[in-house]
């Protein structure tokens, strides 16, 4: 029986996994090295406090528990040698008829990756739960501050990037500070947070019509976000960023720009893009390699148009899909046809949406446009609906509504890891100290903290 | 108005904060290094993949909500200096007319502290989801390891301590092999994973009564935990631990035993026990301080049978509650009384309950004793009647349900940190790096996964 190995288990892998693993023709090995799938096009909620990691991310071996001939392991894939047919991991070598890689893309700082550390982007479950704390740090800093240019600068939140992401970002952002923080602080109003959108281009969300994207940059001006256009980031560090000439103190800067595709594309040997996709032939294979297929956000697929397909979910999902079953029916024939004869992927465009706030949304459909609450309405609907598995379906159905009638958010968590490194365990990357859970930067002078009484921030006695 | 700073916002000092603020007769400082207020009884359910922190977690600024003279702030206490009446913090200084130290406890290694890493707690809600993380990536290693006597290891879990959290976290890691993970994996059987608790007196659960103890420990062996009695452990090691003279190589081991006070009872110059708890009087002052109280876990206070009231969440909440009403009284009355004619504290037994596995626990009111499925139903009611804001019991025992129906776990998320350390940061101490979110110890020889067709763990063809 052929062997498919497939790296990766975001939409791509997870649909091909699932595709072969039905089909019963196929033994299958997925590896990855987390061991979640992730529902990403939510991420933003579960870094806004919203919703919890386990609401979007699902264990890839519960994914894969129907299906007997695949097998799952928690591994991170580093040589692909093509001539052995095989693929060599932290934990062994695997061989493969098949090989599928679908190790997707993280941002790309354009040769600033320095920048990282001060402005996370928000790709895994552990971004958005780091970025979830600075933000929520950043409320409480400015609670503690006396200095009023310090309190300014922690009440400041730049979003770097004007795609989907950078939108929903900033729109969940300025909400959280009118609504669900509103009534908890005694020194701020967090209401007066100040949320930057900064887009080098001449509009946000370049991806939709400009007539739609005009309607987002409304609805985010009318929930208080700045939107900066025509500029660009020139500099990021602590105590803030550069945007061309001007310097803005930010306590808190988050990446929503570039895409930089995995670096494992590099052992392919075949032609790359500018962002480090791999440019696949139209059956999603490279060349030379008739059984080496590139998949989802890692690969530069030509569209239609000639551009490149999008880095959408529908687009890894349908290629997954088309692989898979493109395998399935080569393994069934009695005389396998020529791979120079194998019907192209097409991609069956659905459509695209983007959310901003808690009730505006816009969506594009080939030519139908819809924005405001009935697309929020529709975007609401279709994530409920391609959220993998029931039991997350329901808690965040029902999370929504709680958040949507009662305006809070039910996951604020600062959380640590408060651990000691250890060097020669697995388990070293997570490391801390039980003696620094909070660490304050010291150069600050101490504010003395009066009496509330003295003080004049209890506007309401009871 | 008097002013009362209250350090820790665990049960102790939140049921304080609640009540004064509702008095609305003194205005409050509660300053914690940590966000939330964390519902610990339910702790070892984050940790063994069934609740999600935010389930048992709640911001300490939410919770203060309603009471307009009390100040939430972040940050840890650094000295409390009692002649001028302030508390030295990492943001500032805050003066004082009552304090109330409510800081908590740790697990103590008894001068073993080099076991930690090898060993966690179960304190936080950082440590839980490392404990999670740990128990789930033993189950990856097994099913990746080549090496038999490697295999065997990593499936071995031990637990030191035979107390309640003990017990609990026992019984979930058998009943989580069982059943939820069974179906999951394709190499091992989950359900051969060998659970360890190790308790060093001559039975466990020595809280109760030793017939329900009988009980508990009859529980844990048929869902086969080994339950090893009168043994020490005298090493704990990454290869695994040491019962007396006897090696056991495991995977995981965790610490469920000992208690050390925070060292802040240090600075009360007070006496202290051997557990490093503050000795209290009767109205849980500290001598020479009629207005600095020692409450919750930190405080050594006699019971009636002269021993120290047991670290229960009912002692520090109906102590916490004591308190207050104590400052009330005394900030309301025109003459306020003599302190040494203040009416003691007195603890109303509430008794105790431990759950084992997914139907059975124990529980034990002054004479009254249940055990079984019933005592299971009491203490699920309990706990969801105590657990606090009504969102946090809706998800609670709807996971609850779902988890009870299906045998599943929901939160079964292997997440790491994703961050490259940054020195001069209050965010320093959540580190890590990209580029080694899963690293193997590299000892092992790199085994060959052979295609499955050529293995025999496919056991059943689909």
């Amino acid at each position: 029986m052929a062997h498919a190995v497939i790296i990766g288990g975001g939409f791509a892998g997870i649909n091909a996994a699932k595709r072969l693993g039905r089909s019963g023709k196929v033994s299958v090995t997925i590896l990855d090295q987390r061991n979640h799938h992730l529902f990403q096009p939510l991420l933003y909620q579960v870094a806004m406090a919203g919703l919890d990691p386990s609401d979007i991310a699902v264990p890839i071996r519960a994914l894969m528990r129907p299906y007997r001939r695949v097998r799952t392991l928690l591994g991170r894939a580093e040589t692909l040698d093509l001539e052995n047919r095989e693929v060599r991991f932290d934990g062994g070598v695997v061989p493969y008829d098949y090989l599928i890689v679908a190790c997707g893309a993280s941002h790309s700082y354009f040769g600033n990756d320095q920048w990282e550390s001060h402005a996370p982007g928000l790709k895994s479950v552990g971004q958005a739960t780091e970025i979830r704390r600075r933000v929520l740090v950043a409320f409480e800093q400015a609670e503690r501050a006396s200095d009023p240019e310090e309190q300014a600068r922690w009440m400041t939140f730049v979003i770097v990037g004007g795609g989907p992401t950078g939108v929903e970002l900033a729109g969940a952002i300025a909400e959280m500070a009118r609504y669900a923080l509103s009534k908890d602080f005694r020194t701020i109003n967090s209401a007066d947070a100040r949320v930057l959108l900064v887009q080098s281009g001449e509009r946000i969300l370049k991806q939709f019509d400009a007539d739609q994207a005009e309607y987002a940059t409304k609805s985010l001006r009318s929930l208080g976000v700045e939107v900066v256009l025509e500029s660009r980031v020139t500099n990021i560090g602590a105590a803030g960023i550069e945007i061309g000439e001007t310097r803005v103190p930010a306590g808190t800067v988050l990446w929503a720009a570039g895409v930089q595709a995995n670096r494992i594309g590099l052992q392919l040997k075949s032609p790359l893009d500018r962002a480090g996709r791999v440019i696949v032939r139209p059956d999603l294979t490279i060349p030379d390699h008739d059984n080496v297929f590139v998949v989802g956000d890692l690969a530069h697929t030509p569209g239609p148009n000639g551009n490149p397909l999008p880095g959408l979910a529908p687009v890894a999902i349908q290629a997954g899909r088309y692989v898979a079953d493109l395998i399935v029916d080569e393994v069934r024939a009695e005389n396998p046809p020529d791979p120079a004869h194998r019907k192209p992927f097409e991609y069956n465009d659905k459509g695209q949406m983007a959310t901003i706030g808690r009730k505006r949304a816009i969506m594009q459909y080939h030519k139908h446009k819809k924005n405001g609450f009935l697309a929020w309405v529709a975007w609401l609907l279709v994530h409920i609906y391609f959220l993998s598995g029931f039991r997350n379906r329901f808690f965040v159905f029902l999370k929504w509504c709680w958040a949507y009638l009662t305006f809070s958010k039910g996951a604020r968590l600062i959380i640590q890891k408060e651990w000691r490194q250890h060097e020669s365990e697995l388990l070293s990357p997570v490391v801390g100290s039980l003696d620094e859970t909070y660490r304050h930067d010291g150069d600050t002078p101490s504010p003395r903290f009066e009496s509330l009484t003295r003080a004049d921030h209890i506007n309401k006695p009871q």
